[in-house]
């Protein structure tokens, strides 16, 4: 089964990447950008049997920071 | 307008940080885990007359590293 795990900042977390990024585009000439936000995706390969409560643990205790940052699980198929 | 942008490692490039957290999730406890692929999740807000064509553009000129990496468009929203 694969997962997409979403690993995004929380709102009003400084986010230096994401203006880095931000002010580079504006510095190859991009207009129209109005934020950027900068955060990771996890992709898990698991075994079926993985319940959805063990890959809550998993984002919970390793895979984000939830002090500062918000997850969101995405179940992509079911082989 | 909502813009998220999924970078990943091409399959075949190593991946390193991903090897470390299935490594990592191992040590904790969990099992059933094939697979873990580390990549970037960039969210950004755009104006809506930014066209597609300069969103991609973006991500071939800055966001992904096209060789090594593969990225995803995926516009959530028209406000």
């Amino acid at each position: 089964m694969k997962v997409h795990v979403h690993v995004s900042l929380k709102p009003g977390v400084l986010d230096p990447q994401g203006r880095a990024i931000h002010h580079a585009l504006e510095g190859l000439g991009f207009e129209g950008v109005n934020d950027v936000r900068a955060g990771r995706l996890i992709e898990l390969d698991v075994a079926d049997s993985v319940s959805d409560e063990a890959l809550d643990e998993m984002c919970r205790k390793l895979l984000a920071n939830m002090v500062i940052e918000n997850y969101r699980i995405d179940k992509l198929e079911t082989a």
